[in-house]
């Protein structure tokens, strides 16, 4: 059996619900990879979760770092955590892969990068669209020129319900939290980004207000090229969970979306119906497999990321920029440059 | 037969694309008028449409003004032409229905608005959503409370190709010639509108530029109620024509849009296809019947019409706002003031 | 103007369900028409619907005959009337628009065929999905030859709920009131026939077996061409009214369906909702007018009908011959042969 | 670690298409089972599987049998071989899961099912649709009553391109090959069957007549509820892949089917295009997981199998009756009888 073939072994640390679905998937539907031990600082849930899963478990993070079989680390505890665990993670060798955002704050965002690019291992960022075959679909035929000059970038990610209070306080604000995978995705789908117009509103519930916090927004950008941008962001779109976007370009238009768990119409007097997801586990099952995929086989193939630490950065850049628009109530504009095959953004 | 049951006796006067469209229903597809007269200063135009519609023709406007036995007009002449048909309409006691925009300036639509209003004829501006089935169905539902809380109202209208640089000169301006419809549909769909934000570009050619118009936009609006809108449009959506909407609440969420000519799905290796629509004539066809049905049924009832001079007033302010914020780079705050069973609105 | 856009002078007879609609195609919709007069039977149903139209009524079928300013004539009656009226509407030089069938016997409806014929007057009869866009779209695709070889054709009538007892004793029988639409359709779309095999039960109701009829069928054909073709019907389908269809070839394969009343989606918790037809005036607005314009411009152009009598006797000897198969638990073959322009079943 | 979570070893028989299909699957999207070993009896198809996955690899089936850590045995060997090796897996107490059909005669299909009862194996048959989440959705729906009494079931199973002329030749028939997945979704979703009338064509090449088999065929089959089902299946439907289906009752209809790879919408000048599956790779990669994942369960439980051999006999037995039908050129009726939680089927 040739090397390029192993299973990369990796460990998991953190257990809440995104962090229960990645151990999931790396469990049994990665080929790729095998996870070898799953953390959570409280012991009940480790151990239900190796239980479960029949693999290892801890309580320390230590536990992965110090396993010389481990090749990489999952880092899906909460986002204080995740820039020193990145740290921790590249001074042991491990290669990383990492939830957005990488900090709320920007030094120790930078600090986790150096230490990755200082240490010679990868830092895949969970920007789990870029994996999605419909997406990667409509991205590659973008980028191949099909839809002529792009106009018009339009996308939406909204959440059914809004997450705890306590989770809103510690989630670096809704830009941070919801959008910045929408700026991601502008990136991705259509380049980079001049300007950022931002609105928001605090509708479903006062206490978002009193946190100085929105639920819902719309977002204004400018490309480089010109072309427009809207992003509509909601945590109380009651009917479901979205996340769509299309491209409008002189020549054509693409569209991405889907919206179902089975594919099944159900036809009553008068109606027509199917179902509609919920969530993001249940749009993107395929997505969230590909991504640690995607991460395994650079790992096998010693090759660059398809999402690194300085794409998580550049996203962070335009969230704070629409946080300033929307508190200064004007446009704010961005310089980016690239180096070293990098995009880097700061204010203009 | 009773006298509510009458085909309401109309002229019709302008015969370009739209024109020639209105005529075609008017002559053979609203049940509750009849198409007495054509008029175009073009006697080519004029009297061929009148031969195949088998009606008679003029070049005067004054021929349908004149003629005791017409008793409403529509008018679909080139928009200078506006404001003063509606005032020699209103003069002459003809029921008047005009296409948007009244004008291209305040000071003429207010005066042609207040000649109706002074001489008790009806002035119903050609906003054909408002009577679209599709349209309709939604709206009603929405305003029977049935989203819930509305949080975002999210529309695009985009048209296929660019019309002349001559139309461009004439037509005041990118908002005031497409967004128009969207305000209005804003308005009637969610309610009135406190903020304007524009932004716009100048993509396709750089004629657009010289003559300091725009090809594209997109337009947040805040409504008074707090929730967010947001509006996208194009001169140049090489695909086709685009005209649907999103109203997004705390419960549920309506979608409307509809983009074919036919219901035929062509199957071939790979690819399951379906036609698209390329302009308004095909999207709408029921939408224009239904509108001039309306206006015949408000003459038959004396029951005011569902689109009246003063929503189109409301519409121009707002596209003034709009005009000014791309201008400034900054939002426009407005006031609308309850009056008579009309809003109007002002700067704030 | 041209003495060939001149309206036709139309009387309709027969102010039934079906004739109530073709009435108010036929007062409004209609613009290469005119209705002159609508006659039923009992007065008062006479009276109110030419009262509402604004059209003259009678109770007398004469008044229309014996109008010499009135061209043609539309029957909606009854089906044991339509072989004498259209004898009657021949003698007296009107043109004929027939609803199907001609008559539930073989020999009225030869005769009423020959005395169009004898007369030189036009017959066409009330098939009216060749009139609707999204048929003729596909059905004129499939005739350049876009599919390649046919091999499977495929067809949905469904009514949503079975029509009175009263209604079924005098219909004919299953296939002579529904299947006979789906034979004319199978052998427009892809050609004649050779063969048919017939399945049925009567599932919704006693009543239906008590009369000796069928509520439910699927009857397979085969075409002289080699394909196979498969028709279910029902006077049942709990959720709506269905008529749908799809023809595979060896290249492409054609789907043509429409379910909606408007283009709303309407999106809760957990699923995604549009409405659904109940019936063949939601489903056909356009098919119903377009299968009248099309007579009446065959009458102005003195073209022959799209829809022959011959057309109707076909399909009708196709019904008699599933009624065979089904009597008989077998299939029953059938003989065409092509004669002056016209294609004429026998069996085998 | 509790038992009832282990991995349940297995091997893998049989490298053609749908076995490497299989041992993908297996070797990384199925949590609960383990890929142990591969054979096939040519080499380098065994050596070039196993290394690719990573695990041993045979050309012997006597490897798998006789290793007594493995559990279970996948065999997706040609079909004359299923029913000996099902023997020889059951001899040495492994459990089994066999693709259809086990065998092309109906003495060595009830050989190979005694074997595995005598023995006390389990023995599941690949019919994969009773696994798919879309068709598990609506079949329990189903069987919950929604759908009121089930007056039609009508189900299409497509292939777009013909097998090659030796693969025909020993497929056991068309029916065998084809419509048995269909035969065991009516039997599921609304079911026994008295009574099939098969129609068949050769329409695409001679070779298929020259060999007595056909490559179209519209089945229809009638409950023993009553209702009535219509099957129709290709070899050559040019234009895809398709395996969907509709169950129409009393008080409402469910339609199954899906279609694309992936959610993107292509809108050009007139056209909105999406992409078709072309095999049942692509159409179904959730339902070729599930059913090994049912399947290992079953196994790690302890629990009867969700598609017994006798599910697949029954199957074959209506297939045979189809044969049977398309050759006499009548209906064919059945017999069944439930006995020891199974259903028997034989000739009326």
């Amino acid at each position: 059996m040739p090397s390029d073939r192993r299973r990369v072994r990796m460990g998991l640390a953190g257990l809440g619900r995104l962090g229960q679905f990645h151990a999931e998937n790396m469990a049994g539907r990665v080929a790729s990879l095998e996870l070898v031990r799953v953390v959570d600082p409280i012991e009940e849930i480790a151990s239900s979760a190796g239980e479960r899963l029949g693999v290892a478990w801890s309580i320390a993070y230590d536990d992965v770092l110090n396993d010389s079989s481990i090749e990489a680390v999952v880092i899906a505890a909460p986002t204080p955590y995740h820039a020193p665990m990145i740290e921790q993670a590249a001074a042991a060798g491990k290669q990383v892969f990492c939830e957005k955002p990488i900090s709320l704050e920007r030094e120790p965002t930078e600090r986790a990068i150096a230490a990755t690019r200082d240490t010679g291992v990868k830092l895949q960022i969970g920007f789990h669209r870029r994996f999605d075959p419909d997406w990667v679909a409509a991205t590659s035929r973008i980028k191949a020129g099909e839809l002529g000059d792009v106009y018009l970038f339009r996308t939406s990610l909204r959440d059914m319900r809004p997450p705890s209070l306590e989770y809103i306080k510690g989630s670096g604000g809704f830009f941070l939290d919801v959008t910045v995978h929408d700026f991601d995705a502008a990136r991705w789908m259509v380049g980079e980004i001049d300007e950022v117009s931002a609105f928001g509103a605090a509708l479903t519930d006062p206490a978002f207000a009193a946190v100085g916090d929105i639920d819902n927004a719309v977002v204004v950008v400018r490309f480089a090229s010109g072309a427009l941008g809207v992003i509509d962001n909601s945590r109380a779109a009651g009917y479901g969970y979205e996340c769509s976007t299309e491209v409008m370009g002189s020549r054509a238009t693409a569209r991405v979306g889907y919206d179902r768990r089975v594919n099944v119409e159900w036809l009553t007097p008068g109606a027509a119906t199917r179902d509609y997801v919920s969530n993001f586990v249940e749009r993107y099952p395929r997505a969230y497999v590909a991504e640690l995929e995607a991460f395994a086989e650079a790992v096998r193939a010693d090759r660059p990321v398809a999402v690194s630490g300085e794409d998580g950065l550049a996203a962070f850049t335009l969230c704070k920029a629409a946080e300033r628009s929307l508190h200064d109530g004007r446009a704010v504009r961005l310089r980016h440059t690239d180096r070293d095959g990098h995009v880097y953004y700061e204010a203009a």
